[in-house]
C-alpha cells in the first residue's frame, strides 16, 4: 500500500499515551539504542532551528515532488498531539511547508513537522518555536496539482512509517518508535538512562570505559597490542 | 558575454530605490512567490550566521576557481546600498571572502555578499553583522593570477544575474528580482502578504485550508478517497 | 604504517607547549595561510555548535566504520590539553561519540574531538561546551567488534595528522600543524597578524585593496580593461 | 518490525509466478507507471554493468554497516528465480558482495543483487554476467560482526520491500511491485504498453503530443502564449 | 524574462549555419577554451551512453520540477539540425524525458536533448542512439500540470542558454557556444587545434612541455626548487 | 612535509620490481584485503573507461585547485613503470589533463594516472587506451600560476602516499602498497587468492559460506534465531 495515491484515513491507532509521555523524556539517540539500534531517519534531517524537540504521534503524508496538497488534508486529520511526516514519491528539496501551513497546524493542536523535503520561513518557524525537521530549506513555492495519501504507510528519509507510531525528534536527528513497542522502549530506554548515570559518575571521576566496561581482555583477543612509543612505527611493518 | 574575463564596467544602471525599499521588507519567500515562483538561488546558498538578512543593488563578480582577484576589482565599484554578488566559471568552495574583505567592502557602503563559492572568518564577519550567503565554509585560501569581470551577466547558484538586479536575502536562501520588474514585484509582494494576513487570522482560528482554498472538491476531482480507518488498507489493492 | 590496525602507541612526542600556546590564540585561516596554505581538513568538517574553539595536541584514532572501540584506548592514552582525532578505514556517519565518552574525555583533560564520521548528543555536547568538529550528526549506534590503531598517522578528511601534532579548530573549520613546524607557523601567524592590523585600518578608512596591494598594474597586464558603462556588453564580443 | 536484527524466516510467500514472468518483459519505467507512479528505489542505485536486467522475487537482507554477514544467511534461503535484496541500518558504501559470494548466490539459483551499499569484483561479475545493483563501487572489506535479519520487511534505497515481492531491475533502475499487486500490475503494464505502440507509430510519423494528447486547450488554460518572435522578449515584463 | 512561464517563442535566430557546421568539427574542451575557458555546464551533466556527440542550435525549455509538458510544447518548435535544452525552476532528478519523447523529437529533425533533471528508457535511447546529457538516471514518471516556456533564456546546469545559441555535447560534457559568437569561436578552435597538433608530434617524441612551453624560468621564479632525492624532506622545514 | 608546496625531487626509491611485477597479477579488492583493508582511496575516485587497469610505482603530484603546471613538472621526472598521482590543496574538479599530457606522459613511459581532481579528452584517453581514475569528468581548462610539489608525500582521495609506493587501480577503485610492505603484501595476496580458488569451487558446487566458514554457531550465539513462515512476524514485537 506503501506508494498508493488518493487514500486519506480518518481515523487511526494511536500509540499508548502513557507510553508516549515517558518516551517525551528520552532523546533520540537513546531511544534508538533503546530498540536495538534501529528506527532512525537518514542523518540529512535536520532541525530547522537548534534546540528544537518533539515527541507525538505520526500523521503520515505520502506527496508528490513539488506538490504540497496533501499537507493541507492533513491538517484536517491532525489532532492534539500530532507530529505530521511527510514522505515523497522522488527525491525534492521545495519548500512545501512554511509558516502559514505552521498556524493551521497548530491550531489543530499539532506539535510538529518532519519532512522529506524543503521547508521556507524558517524565522518565522523559529519564531512561534514550530518545531520542523527537514531536508533542505529552501523558499521554492509548490503547485497543488496531483493527490497523494494521508495515514497510509510511508517511507521518510529511509524509514518506515505507520500512522500512530511514535516521532521523536531533537538536535541529534529523528527516531520512529513503531506503535506497538512503543511502550517496551520506553522501558528499555528508562533501564537504559538509570545505568548511564552510574556510568558517567565514574567516567567523570576518571575511571576508564576499558576498565569499567571490562575491554581490555577482548582487545587483546582482537589483536590490539601497545608499544611504548613511536619507534614501533619504524619496525618492520606487520601484514 | 556571459563568462567572459576582463570586463569591468564601472558604472550600472540601478534598480528604482523607491521599488528596493519596498522590497527590503519582504522576506525571500514571498518575492519568489511575487515573481510567479522564479527568481530563487540553488538551496545550498546558506546564510553564514542565523539571522542574516539582506536587499541592495547587485554588483556581480564572475571569477575563476581559488581566485579572489575580482573581489578587490568590485570593491572600487561597489556604492553605498549595494550587495557584492559572485559567480565562479567552474565549481569551487574555497575561502574567497574573509573579514579584512568585508572591512574593506563595509567602508565603501556594501550591504553583504552572495558568494557561489567559500567564505572564511565566518565568526569575524558574524561579529561585524555583515551578511554573507555561501556555498561552503572553508578556511581555504586563494591565488591573485586570473581576471574574470566585474558588472557583467553572471550565473550564481542557477540564478542568472545583471548588474542591478534586486538581491535580496534571508534565512531561506537568496532570490534575484530583474531591476524592471522591481517596481512589480513590491506591488505584487505587498498584495500577497496582505492577503496572507487574513488568512493567516482564520488559520489561526482553527479554519482549514481544505475550505478556505475550496480544495475538497478539485481533490475529489483528482481523486482523493476518504476511508474511515485503516482497515482500508487491508482490502484488495488498487491499481 | 597509516591504515594498519592493532597498534596502540602510548608515549608520543608533543609540540613545543610554548609554540602550542602561541598557535591557540590564531584562527584557522591565519595559521593555514601562515603555512603557505596548507594543512587544512576538508570543508565538510563543521563544528556541532557555532563559536567552538579548540587548540591542542593530537593523539590520532584510526577507527573502522561503524565501530567505536578506539575511541575508548584512546581515552587513556589521553593526556591534559590533548585533542582526540580520528579517521577510519571507509566513509562513515555513524553517531561513533557522544556524551559519555566527552564526559571521560574531558575527566582525562581532553580539550574537543575532530572526527570523520558522526558525532550525537550535540545538545549535551553544547551544554557542556565540549567542541567537536564532526562530518555529520547522527544517532546510529555502532559496535565494538574490530581494533584499529592510537597515535598512528592518520588520514582525517584529506588531512595527514601524526599524533602529537598541533590540532586547531574554530568555526572555519579544522587545520593541522606538523609538530616540528609549530614554533615557524606561530612565528608566521603572527607576523601575518601584525601586518592584517595596519591593512585592516587602512581598508576601513576607504582605501581600496587595489592600491594597497599594489594591483592595478599587474591587472591591467592581465587583460582588465575598464569601460565606463554596460553599452560595452552590447558591443561585438571579443574572443 | 522493520530494523529488527536477529531474525531469519526459512519459507516466504512469492508473487504469482506467472505474474512474474509477465513483468519479466517490462521495463521499470513501464512497470512504475503501471503502478501509478511508485515503487521506484531512488536514483543512486545504478547497475554495475550497462545492460543488466532482473527480475524476481526478493529475497530480502537487513545488515549492518560495514558488515556482509548477513549475505551468507541469505545464501541458503535463496531459491532459483530469486533476487537478493539488502537494506542497511545506517548509510555505507564498503564493498560487501563481490565475486566469491555470486559464485554461491548463483549456485543457489538466485538471479542478482540489488544493494544499497557497496559492491566490489566489478568486472568478475560482468564477466560472470550476474547482475548487481548498487550504490556504490568500492574494494573496501567488510566484517561477520553483528546480526541483522533475513526475510524480514526491509527499506532499501528509500522503498518498502516486503520477502515475496517481485523486483524488476534494468538501465534505468530498479522498481519493487507488492506481491498482492504483481498481476494487476502486468496486466496494467501490458496495456500501457499496447497503447504506446500506437502512439509510438503516430509519434514517429510527425503527429505531435499537442494534438495526440489533447494538450492545446489545457496549455491556454493554463496560461502558456505564443508569440512569433523573440521581440516578445524585450516587451514590459509580466508579473 | 529568465524564470518567467507561459511564453512560447515560435521563430528564433539562429546561429550561423557554416559555423555551425565547423564548431561540429571540435570537442567540447576545445571549444571551451577557444571560447577564453568559458561556457561549459556544470561537470554533473553525463551522456547516457559513452560516445555520444551532438552539435546544433539550441531550442530552450524552462520548466519546473516535476512536470514534462513544455517538452510536449518543444516538440513542435524543434527544426531539424535542433538541440532541445532544459533548465528547470528547482533541482529535480525525474525522469521527464523517454523513448516516447525521443521519438517525436527525431520526427521533428532534432539532434538531441540535454536535460538538467532526469532521463529514462536510456537503453531504448542507446539503441535509438538519441544523444541525451543528463543529471540523472531515473524512471520516476512527471505530471503535465505547470506551463514554463520555450525558446526564453534559461540557465541550465550553471550555464546560460540563450535560444538559437550552439550546443555542443560529447564524452567530456556539454558547451554553449552564444550565437553572436559561433563564428569567431570556430576560427579560434581551429587555431587551436592546427597547434595543438604540432604540440602533440613533439610530445610524442619526447620532448616536455616544460621546454616547449618554456616553463622552467616561470617555475622557477613561482619558486619552485629542485633537490636530488629524498633527504630533502628530511631537512627542517621551511616555512 | 605534506602540503608544502615547491618542491621536486628528481630521485626516489622505487618498490622492489619483482614485488611490483607480482602485485600487477591481483586485483584491487583482493591486494587491499592482503594489507589487512587498508589502502584504499575514497569510492568516488573512477576510471575513465570500464576495463582500465594499471600497476607501477607512484610519482607523486601536489597540486593546486585549477592548476595543472605541476603535471607538466612531474612529466620530466617520470620513468618507464610509473604511475601519476595528484592530490590537491583543495577541492577541486576541474579538468587539468588531457590527451596532450598523456602523450607526453607515455613518451615519458608512464602507465597511467590517478587524479583526486577532473579529467578530459577522455574518449581520446580511451582510444589511446591511457587509463586514467579520477574525481570528475570535466573539460574546465585550467591556469598554470601557482606552485605545488612533486614526488612529496601527498594525500590522494583519503589514502596517503608516498613517492615510490606501488599503485593499483582497476574497475574497483584504486589501492596504495607502501613501498616496503611491498614483497609481504604480494605473498599475503598469491595466499588469499589461493585459498579463494578452492573455496570458489565449493561455492559453485553449491556449498554454503554457512558451512563452509563455520558460521552457524558464531551467528546463533550472537543472537540469529530461524523461523518457519513469516507468522513469526506477526507476533509480539521482541526488545
Amino acid at each position: 500500500m506503501i506508494g498508493q495515491s488518493g487514500i486519506a484515513i480518518r481515523s487511526i491507532t494511536r500509540a499508548d499515551p502513557t507510553a508516549l509521555a515517558q518516551l517525551a523524556q528520552f532523546g533520540v539517540a537513546t531511544v534508538h539504542e533503546a530498540m536495538g539500534r534501529s528506527g532512525l531517519l537518514a542523518s540529512y534531517m535536520r532541525p530547522i532551528y537548534p534546540g528544537a524537540k518533539v515527541c507525538g504521534t505520526a500523521v503520515t503524508i505520502f506527496a508528490h515532488p513539488g506538490d504540497n496538497w496533501m499537507l493541507h488534508v492533513a491538517a484536517e486529520l491532525l489532532q492534539p498531539g500530532d507530529v505530521a511526516i511527510l514522505g515523497t514519491s522522488a527525491e525534492n528539496t521545495d519548500g512545501m511547508f512554511g509558516e502559514l501551513l505552521a498556524t493551521s497546524f497548530r491550531a489543530r493542536g499539532a506539535r510538529g513537522l518532519i519532512i522529506d523535503a524543503g521547508c521556507r520561513d524558517t524565522a518565522e518557524l523559529h519564531a512561534m518555536k514550530f518545531p520542523v525537521w527537514s531536508k533542505a530549506v529552501h523558499s521554492k513555492g509548490t503547485v497543488k496539482a496531483t493527490v497523494g495519501s494521508v495515514n497510509t504507510p510511508i517511507v521518510c528519509a529511509g524509514a518506515l512509517v505507520n500512522p500512530g507510531d511514535v516521532v521523536i525528534g531533537d538536535d541529534d536527528g529523528v527516531v520512529i518508535v513503531p506503535k506497538l513497542r512503543a511502550a517496551a522502549v520506553a522501558a528499555a530506554a528508562a533501564a537504559r538512562e538509570a545505568k548511564e548515570m552510574a556510568t558517567r559518575k565514574r567516567l567523570a571521576a576518571g575511571e576508564l570505559g576499558l576498565d569499567l566496561y571490562g575491554m581490555r581482555e577482548p582487545l587483546a583477543k582482537a589483536g590490539l597490542k601497545y608499544f611504548s612509543d613511536e619507534t614501533a612505527l619504524q619496525q618492520e611493518p606487520r601484514k
